[in-house]
């Protein structure tokens, strides 16, 4: 089973693809879409997204996608920007008939480090350690991806 | 020219179509874009008004939109749900390549009455009169898509 984890964001969309198979766990791939800001009216970086994302679930046929579910806590203009992001992704994943399911930060640390305290360091060691990676993904976005993908499998392997 | 003007949300998505042609400016559609919560979940409702949009801009060429620019103080949770439905209207908008403004409240309650402190039945009644309706239209959705619209073409006859 492939899973699509997605880190939203307006300038850096961070994803990672995972498979499960039997009882192994790969990263299939992760990285990253980046959209410039840079004489780019929001419209044509958010249609760069959904065609980025639209394109991986062509590609990888994932059986899921798990999305991060936004903090109420967190700035509300930055928040209502990643929103616009959710928006478009949600609808890419429609369009393919892929479901998708979300996550909180807490249950994403849960899910990778067994503590809902984890700081973005440990985080990372985890999923370098777990996915056996030759090093932690850069930039952060991308090692969020696979931890949103990864909470996902966990959830789906809990009784 | 024509102006689609869009007031978006999750439920109801309302919209007005204005043409202004020489001096004269008509009101060519208004109705909205209303979606369930039954049993759906929120891409598949994104979906619906990704789809009417893009009905839309087909069916009339607008050459701009207008959407209303959403408030900070407002519901943040409320505010992310229609950001969602935001983004997915400007990714239509962008495949078409119909260009976007964003006004607030405030700028529209101006371009309509005149002052920033009209209450909404003020505004309904200005909208009935200035388009020359035969009633005000419903829901409130409907009526605040084509108070965007005149807000948009009031910008643009500005000096």
């Amino acid at each position: 089973m492939i899973v699509l984890g997605i880190d939203p964001g307006l300038a850096t969309v961070g994803y990672g693809i995972l498979e499960q198979s039997g009882g192994t766990m790969r990263a299939v791939a992760y990285d990253c879409i980046r959209t410039s800001g840079k004489g780019k009216e929001t419209g044509e970086r958010l249609e760069e997204i959904f065609c980025g994302i639209d394109a991986l679930i062509s590609t990888y046929h994932p059986s899921w996608i798990a999305v991060e579910k936004l903090f109420f806590s967190r700035n509300v203009t930055s928040a209502m920007a990643v929103s616009e992001v959710r928006g478009v992704i949600l609808l890419a994943a429609q369009r393919h008939h892929v479901p998708v399911r979300e996550y909180t930060p807490n249950q994403i640390k849960m899910a990778v480090t067994g503590s809902g305290k984890a700081d973005k360091r440990q985080m990372q060691e985890m999923i370098r350690r777990l996915l056996k990676l030759p090093a932690i993904p850069k930039p952060d976005d991308v090692a969020d991806g696979l931890s949103i993908a990864l909470c996902h499998l966990h959830v789906l392997r809990e009784p």
